[in-house]
């Protein structure tokens, strides 16, 4: 299995790039267990969903404490046919695949019930993507009828759900969304967007 | 059918709530064959990929032309089945599912080809993804082989590929892989990024 994730800090300063740069240091306590690659566009994060959520988490939160309108933009994928196995990306945290869909949703809610609040909010925007075989609606479907349970939705959009709420458990909820649905062995991408401090919510 | 985008421009400077509303002007050409809502955390914008796409470019002009290091970024959609049809996004843009790959191909490359230069750079990343029955796979491929002849195509990341050059072609190129592959009436979704002015590039 391959997985990981496409990831973009954009601070709305003309000190961007020292809030970006004192940001990644929330990676510190990560880095053994991902491999991680930069360019202009994107940093690579490469792992598995247990160590790669937690870290973008760690990183959201270290730059949205800055006070500065800051949005984190991942592109996550997992289980790609195009991309090789890694042992790296080795997970316990993906679900059975002989699991119905309820029992699914039951883990996801009280994983996030359980997840430490950090005293930072995330308004987080995604879509999630099932490719493949098998009915990809169905999947999406089962994974929305959890957001709504989750205690940190707030609301579908065109082409996306909002989440929000403390970042731990709003991160917590994109993991399970992440890991329940969607065949284990199976192509899943999320696409996206957390914002912090926007003068818009003012 | 329903087509759209969420859309947002992060522009990295103090003043990036002035850069932004002066970029929004660039949409007043089309403003009457698309649907335009605005949150916090991106805008919607409705209608036929053959109007999209070109305000898309003309706002990512616009915002780019100000030497200030800006990001366009876009959840793009066609065909979702949650979505209900509406008669702005009639589109005669789409491929016809009885063409073969390679005749999609060619079309798609003559396009780009007479794509006007608007003279402002443009560096994008973006993910295509094709959901519902049949050999989603294919059709990613088939697209990536258009990409690499498009003359806009730069590298492969994990998870998504690079385009660059000059906004009109590489807005042309991303135009083509949207409409050209995947069903005509399936669920296509693009994740993309633009980058304007990065300083990791001087």
């Amino acid at each position: 299995m391959f997985a990981g994730a496409q990831v973009s800090l954009y601070p709305m300063t003309d000190g961007f790039v020292g809030v970006i740069i004192d940001a990644l240091g929330a990676l510190d306590p990560w880095r053994d267990r991902l491999r991680i690659e930069t360019d202009d566009i994107s940093t690579l994060i490469v792992g598995p969903p247990e160590v790669l959520f937690p870290a973008l988490r760690d990183l959201y939160v270290q730059a949205a404490s800055t006070g500065v309108h800051v949005v984190l933009r991942c592109t996550l994928s997992r289980g790609c046919p195009g991309e090789p196995d890694d042992p790296i990306c080795q997970s316990s945290a993906l679900a059975n695949p002989a699991e119905p869909l309820a029992t699914r949703q039951e883990r996801a809610l009280a994983r996030v019930a359980t997840a430490a609040h950090l005293g930072q909010p995330a308004d987080a925007q995604f879509s999630l993507y099932v490719m493949g075989a098998g009915d990809h609606m169905a999947e999406i479907m089962g994974c929305i009828a959890f957001l709504k349970d989750s205690g940190t939705f707030d609301r579908s959009k065109n082409f996306c759900t909002r989440l929000t709420g403390d970042a731990g458990p709003v991160f917590a909820t994109l993991q399970q969304a992440f890991c329940q649905f969607g065949p284990p062995n199976g192509h899943v991408t999320i696409d996206l967007t957390v914002s912090a401090n926007s003068p818009s919510k003012r």
